[in-house]
């Protein structure tokens, strides 16, 4: 996986496994001997990306070290199959299955999402990137499935880049506020969001790393792409505001370095995954 | 809102501020003037059911006490209108826009999902209620955007009521382990899930409070709907798997209790809400 | 031991070797040294019921991995004895022993109390179950300490089940608030508190699952046992208020279903556990 | 109250409010409208000393701010009284009595086990002092209560003094672990506990501020007092060990400076307080 | 400030007052009446740049929210001076005071620092910039008053921009590695160091956005620089490597953009500050 | 090391990992394979006292527990070398290295600053001594480096001696004040800061522990030694205030039995430690 440690992921575990367990597995403790040890496999039921493995083995470790997990596949597009063998103590892996299922289910869901979108466009050189529009404390899950289904990041938080939009010009000049960003985040870059062609005009001459063409009609992105490129071909594109499954391939074909997304995080479905007695 | 208090929704608030802000805000840093006070407005710019719309004052008073916020309406289904007013810094607004917007959007989200399956169904005394199949670290937020949607709440956590799947029957004997259960759990309700008749036969002469046909067909479920009803009036049954939009009116027609649904928590779809200068 | 893990109770040990040891224990520094290995017991120098033996265990372990820490026994009653071998870091252990201690002889004492309440009444088919008079943060080790005696346990939160006392009653119909709880929380059992005659008739025409009689003498509880048991014999029916070792038994005569126990947790007294080296 | 800040005390607060409410309060929930406001008041049953009036006022807010909360006296010695009055939404306060009252009731035993044996020596200048025999995660409020009760503080973690015992002194040479403890910890008084005459006649001639005479026989603790006041009449001498109601005075009439207790706060029982409708 | 909000700073501040005044304050309980309610004055001792009035005046407020503070004037350069007043229950002022003194001490130290090294080349058009050689758990605090300083923030943390090393080149080829951080972190500015001229030479014809000279010769540094202008002009030039405030100057006459200094976090010099009575 | 246990710098660590790799690692991401394993050296690139080492490992290994640490000496003076080997996952090394080398290098910047002192009167016999001048966050690891070094440690927080200065004498009696802490803490030390003759000689007369000459001129601080050993041997005498290493020699000549010197933990200088593949 991707994260160097597993720090940041641990409190969000911590507090998943505290809303299911605090008080108690009944169900479990009331059927199954705290001696049983048995066999289990986690069954993906329908095709699609598979994100968050280790986040479920993860699960399954902290509560209860003695759990045995074996991946037999990494995080990546599959067909149904069998793609983890468990064995332990049968109530630790029950009082478990929930909230590990939680897990990879969703992150799943988002992988194949992008991974759906993706395959839509994949003749073409476009980049599909999500946005800040991720479930509240999520963020970097999220991200990580992006990854995972083919897509890219986009700013991780507000920190990563300075992104300029309507709001932030309200009160001042552009042109000031993108000399002032050089020289107080000299390591960031710059992007600016145009939603018509005079705040275009006005873009196109700042030393700005991006634009972001903010809910154009498709003609006229195209148009737009057409003009940045010709005036500075370094300028990274980016289309954005509500594409769908339907829109993508006209937007893709206005040959934007990047498509951002954010319903591949607000609005993932739940990929069909189970846990059964092997 | 339903929660007595906001302590244990405050943990997963503070994750959520952090992930997008603990490396602070540098596109307000550098074009909001510090003392710029606006006013603006949250629209809801779909139809739907509003969700959340005190955890999302909740986020701006924490990043910034000084924002003042007025809720025009109440959490409840409403057509397109600016639902909320807010003024103050408009640089702590802006830097609390997406945390909040990302909660009061899934929020509202799983609301309008609910709402709209209990809409095909109105006219009949059956209950939706949710799973525990809800995000990880969201389980008190779903279940409270459930109740919004008009739906009921299944248990909150595994230690709320007893619910004996097929993995709990491998090793016991089903009376012994509902005769335990009474014993050692005489505070908790008892549910059986059965996925075949002779399954639903054994559960039928349990001491038991409910029963629950998971994946059955419509019509073996309508049967057993009222083979339950005739054994015993007091049990409450659920009908539970794979339920969607087409399919629901057709199993509440078979008269249930409750109808369990974990597409409305696992797979919702954020509703459309922005921030905008007033 | 009860719990599937040690999450929701390692929060609390950290906050007990955190208030022992965050400033070093210069005791041990200046006159244990660094590489003396020894080997200790742990001892119950009265009989009792042992409980809490593997969160001792816990906590020794949790200030030095490298201590060994062998149970001879489980958590149940006995006679004095030697209970626990533990070798390691003679510096690390003599540091760990008072919050170590201090876990189990309280653990041990609340088991204790209830074993000694059940001894009265052991032939009775009569169970004895705690209360939320838990001391604060120690809930969830309140409630296993009850079980290890011998007891049950009553609710573990709010959430858990629905009780119905005079303050609830204040504003409201009775009959109403059944009919919402059932609605509303379908999953929840339904408890009235009925302090005289004339509440205990109007409950027993309601659809609920269990009764209490809060502070009855013993004559007017035992006729109002009978008197439940005529109407509706699945009724569960506690008795509770103020019972002491004195009164239990004549208590108990009256053959409620379960006796409730405030005493057993917020006044239970230390069991004698000592560590000395062996 | 004797503490700066509530800093270290709200985390076992939101424990506490977290362990019971965590899943909501349904009770309160079907029965209580809530915009109700009613008036209620803490009632101390008994006679005996109150203490953590504040922390229960401080649980109360914590849960709802908008709770008044109005202490008629102080913590201190009181007959049976109402002692504070609260008024704010109903709901809220139904909800936090039981966390308020568990706070308080164990408070006011700790306090009120103090007073009580202080009574019982009070015409003699000997001091009654605490241990680290606390519940874990209460050590601040344990030595809180003892102070409310009249008692003094033993040292409030292993960090406060060095106390050299038996198991200490197995692999050194008491003499030396003296000297090197004035010279690595100038800042610390040290006490040496004996548990005969020889190891006192040892302890009599080093250069160290305490002696505990520890499970001394009355006799011979009183002829130990008076051979230490000749020798050294600057040494703080303390007497401890399973002194109970019956031996307290026999042991204060040693005339030692100070009696250490454990009991007090390893098995203190609960003062009988209540929160009624006003 | 320069951050929106204070929850990152505030775990910081927590575990600062946790370790100062979590067994109490004696020394002020003792000698300070509860009542007593005094004036103070925070007083810059030497001059120097202030950084962190606000952080103080958080930690008072934290303290005891009844403590009044009113700065005097806002974080910059000033000669020796009165440049806050505080008033309120002395006692809390008396227990807060170190903790207090010791944020803002060590922030004006490193804020100062900044200043000094700025004003040996304030007529050059050269940055100064920090590193992240900053004490653990002070990243955002040490940054901030960097800033305060006059200095400008190199990245904030690792996920802010690309910086390859030596260590990084190990084990691959340096334009493959470039070409797949513009794919996989298109939001992310490259800067690649060199230390010497083969390096430099080709590291020119990569399209990365910043070259750092590592620990060069002021002569060969100069001689880079201009080699780097040539080739490309918008590439932002950073020297970094032991300079010193005998050798900035030089340095800075190369003309790099920015030059980067670890000694300004990672070997502050507190400044001289003192609370006193008014 | 000295501490028992790492749990209270374990919050520590973590907040310095999430600081730095929160948003993760993309320049290791972007270039080092993620089976690569190499080896690592760290080396001590001066002379100095190294310090921490065992938190460098504890770093290393929470980041990835496949790492493995082996420290060649253990904290102490030494002339520059290599003090440990590292091997494992290079990816995860380098994420760590920054982290661990921040530790690190403070650590053994103070402890080498402490020994630079000592060396200089190390032929007298008079301690050197922190103050709680440290760093918010880092008192427990300023005190540890500080014994490193050759120093011993003042109290470590407030509640662990009693030290009464002008601040706390405003309004009340020295007389008063000190009975009063001896009865009310009976197991601190007391100590009384005097600024001047007049107050030197108010303290001489009370039952204190020691007194601190605070900023005194080294001739009058050499008489009011002589003074202070003539009244009353047993009293440790402490000399404090603004000594550098030009004065230290002069007033440990006075003869007290410890100098205080805050500079060491609020102003130290990082010492040069690297890591380097090996």
């Amino acid at each position: 996986m991707r994260f160097t440690n597993f720090e940041s992921i641990e409190k969000l575990v911590d507090i998943a496994i505290s809303e299911d367990l605090s008080n108690g597995d009944p169900s479990t403790e009331v059927s199954i001997d705290e001696s049983l040890v048995l066999d289990f496999e986690l069954i993906l039921k329908q095709s699609g990306v598979l994100s968050g493995i280790d986040v479920a083995e993860f699960v399954f470790k902290k509560i209860d070290p003695k759990i045995n997990f074996n991946s037999l596949i990494d995080d990546r597009y599959s067909e149904s199959r069998v793609f983890a063998k468990i064995d332990g103590p049968a109530k630790s892996i029950l009082s478990a299955e929930r909230t590990a299922l939680n897990f990879i289910q969703r992150m799943s869901g988002v992988a194949t999402s992008v991974y759906e979108y993706k395959k839509l466009i994949s003749d073409l050189n476009v980049d599909i990137v999500d946005t800040r529009k991720t479930i509240p404390g999520w963020r970097i899950l999220d991200k990580y499935s992006v990854l995972a289904g083919g897509g890219a990041n986009h700013r991780i938080d507000l920190g990563q880049m300075i992104m300029l939009k309507d709001n932030h010009l309200n009160s001042g000049n552009l042109d000031e506020i993108v000399k002032k960003s050089k020289h107080e985040y000299p390591e960031l870059k710059i992007e600016v969001e145009v939603e018509n062609e005079s705040q275009l005009n006005e873009a196109l001459f700042l030393p700005i790393e991006r634009i972001m063409l903010d809910n154009w009609e498709i003609k006229k992105a195209s148009e737009a792409v057409k003009k940045i490129r010709l005036k500075n071909k370094d300028i990274t594109i980016e289309i954005s505001g509500g594409i769908n499954k339907k829109t993508i391939r006209n937007y893709a074909l206005c040959l934007p370095d990047i498509i951002s997304l954010g319903s591949v995080t607000h609005s993932a479905k739940a990929l069909d995954i189970s846990l059964e007695v092997a």
